[in-house]
């Protein structure tokens, strides 16, 4: 992509409004804009990330069985009264009226709808596990939005619903669940540690927060420094096999781990004080084992190998990538910006051509250019007028991983300069060697 | 995907409720269900279909030089109340309050919250031309929605909007449009005819429609047999090039071409007998040219080269891909069920295990499966134990474009059948020119 045709709207001042860094640099760097209280466009450079996240979420939902569907966010009220749950979420349920005057709301969430699918349809074990999840946009009516897409009212949501025969095959769901997380939030180069959480609106007895460090956290979070060093389930992980999906959940939930609410200060004490490791962590993902609470009153059964009826027994898994892309913000970056992990970077590389209008350094970009993005990176090449300076605070600031430096110097000398934007570390090379390292085929 | 693993709740009745026959096959072949008047969950089969129609629309938009962004679904009142439109739409539009008694509105389009994001940073007419495209739902508040996802009220639509100094530049925004669309819909297998059209409540004055043949199209439609042999442009189209753009918009807007609202009895029977098509069509695209209409009222100004502000000159492009899946099936299906054209197929090919657990059968299929998946190709496994029968009208109901069947007979002598769906065609050949036909690589 050239610059001089992208809509990057930079700005130069902190935004008043922006709290917490993650919010002040995604206004920053143009990717999103605010239109209404907790309500954000994303700008390209936005969704670009929010592209890539989803990616990788539906790819480790996928891999762990789990179907793609797509449910509507405007619901029935119908289902709701069915749950018992359409009087009881309070004032956080946008709630509506059709022309026809029917009740209506906009979905904070899917479990009703989900079941309806559910008992429309399946009729015998046979059919199952099933594990159904969608990537819509929710609506939660907060009482006071802030900290930008980490708490707004419109956000993206991967909501996976799973159903199963009894609740040895639910645990096997979310076990899947749980070790398709640690693969989700490690591919993004996040440290995501799982702790025991309170249920909550959905209810239920089982239930895990993915938590992620950041200095910037909003909330305390204790475990034990084993986390640290526990190995992440590889690609080759076999889903299928029950046995080895409880084993690395086993791993991952013996080491003390705990929110603030869940804390058990007797116990903590007892950990070594250099075992004990306190930060500041950010919710990212939130898993549920709730049993029949939707299935029973709604009527989701099937015919077991019994021959007898079993309302199923269901989790539910959620992710928020608009949310989860403001706490990889507060994870990694610096003064100057946001310092992208590759796997969710807008773009791979930034190509900053120092004197736009001299003919060798536009012909060394153009075949760069051409070069790479014939490799399939994506390269922001920034071909506009703007000064130098301006154009490494633009690198800087939008976070790509690499910045290629083409000036009239180096080209002479057939070089250019390439910087890392995570370590700083800059190094002049051929040309051909620069476009190689960077992932030239 | 093995369809043992699958979510495909094929229906054998047709439903009662279905009015139309793509409305019948998407509910017969489990691609959606409704949830709501007018209101879809898109099932696993549709979700992969939607997301094929998608991505062709993605390319082309970003081919002609659209950026895309994702603008939220709800929108506040005011900035509607800025054009005049929140008291000028009428019941279509769902209008809401939230916990603090603001008026907000679920978005039926988005002129006004993208004319706020252009006028928030653009200040030069250096920064043009601009186009902002997102996919994204919308709700319109249809008093009697039908005809499944063809008339619903929550529907996705993908809306682009441009941003030019002058006329002349939104008209060259305008044909860039113009000629993605054709090359859109074609990629889909479609044979789509730009009618000139009336504006609606949009506004503005130059607009076209993209209208596709089909028997069972919903409205009638008037015009010249050349457009069946006119060349669709290329993929090595160059977008850059407004003279070679608005050359292919003047072929394709020369010979006659009405909906019934605009049609010219005078000038129609001026054309020769065979030269006239007269048809059922369906609306697929439709992109309009609206001036200042928004950009006046909304204060969306550039400064430009003659140093004054000038309010920018707007259009807009809309295609439904919820609608146009319909429309495709309108267009292609037969008295078995739907024909996907190969771009848009749910999956490239079913491959039939006739006899599962017949441990030759099991092998060839496997190794079929195998092979052709990590050539790319999406391959549904139908390895359940449902009669011959039941798996061939499956295959035929879904659309399928290649069926690959496995029986003993042929196994033991080396052999597949291959059946096309389109054409009904049945071939016999040996399992490993079978897979090199279908792709392997």
């Amino acid at each position: 992509m050239r610059l001089s045709r992208y809509f990057l709207p930079i700005l130069k001042e902190n935004p008043r409004e922006a709290e917490i860094v993650s919010h002040r640099l995604m206004l920053r760097a143009g990717m999103v804009r605010q239109q209404a209280a907790g309500s954000f466009s994303w700008l390209p450079l936005g969704k670009r990330v929010l592209d890539k996240v989803c990616r990788i979420i539906r790819e480790e939902q996928d891999r762990a069985g789990a179907l793609e569907i797509m449910m509507p966010t405007i619901q029935s009220a119908e289902l709701w009264r069915e749950s018992g749950r359409y009087d009881a979420y309070g004032p956080e349920m946008l709630r509506l009226r059709d022309r026809h005057e029917r009740d209506m709301l906009y979905g904070p969430t899917n479990e009703e709808m989900v079941t309806d699918i559910f008992r429309s349809y399946v009729r015998s074990y046979k059919d199952l596990p099933l594990n159904l999840y969608h990537i819509q946009w929710k609506f939660r009516d907060e009482v006071r939005p802030r900290f930008g897409v980490m708490r707004s009212r419109e956000f993206l949501m991967k909501d996976a619903y799973s159903f199963d025969l009894d609740f040895e095959g639910a645990k096997a769901a979310y076990n899947r669940m749980f070790v398709s997380y640690l693969r989700t939030f490690t591919r993004m180069g996040l440290q995501a540690i799982p702790m025991r959480a309170d249920t909550g609106p959905i209810g239920g007895d089982l239930s895990h927060e993915f938590i992620i460090l950041a200095e910037t956290g909003e909330s305390q979070v204790y475990c034990h420094r084993d986390f640290l060093s526990l190995p992440v389930p590889g690609a080759d992980t076999n889903f299928g096999d029950d046995a080895e999906i409880g084993g690395i959940v086993k791993a991952w939930t013996t080491p003390y781990a705990a929110t603030d609410e869940m804390h058990e200060e007797d116990v903590w004490s007892g950990i070594g004080e250099n075992e004990r490791l306190s930060a500041r962590g950010i919710e990212v993902g939130h898993i549920f084992h709730f049993g029949q609470k939707y299935s029973k009153p709604m009527g989701a059964s099937v015919t077991g190998p019994d021959g007898k009826e079993h309302f199923v027994s269901m989790g539910s898994y959620g992710i928020g990538p608009s949310r989860l892309i403001a706490a990889i913000i507060e994870a990694f970056h610096d003064d100057n910006g946001i310092i992208w992990p590759e796997s969710v970077a807008p773009f791979d590389m930034a190509l900053i051509n120092m004197k736009p209008g001299d003919a060798e350094c536009d012909r060394v970009c153009e075949e760069f250019y051409a070069q790479l993005s014939a490799a399939g990176k994506d390269v922001l090449y920034d071909d506009t007028d703007q000064r130098a300076g301006g154009k490494f605070a633009t690198a800087d600031l939008i976070g790509l991983p690499w910045q290629v430096i083409v000036g009239p110097r180096g080209v002479a000398a057939g070089e250019v300069e390439i910087k890392n934007r995570r370590t700083g570390e800059r190094e002049t090379m051929a040309i051909a060697a620069a476009a190689q390292k960077l992932g030239a085929s």
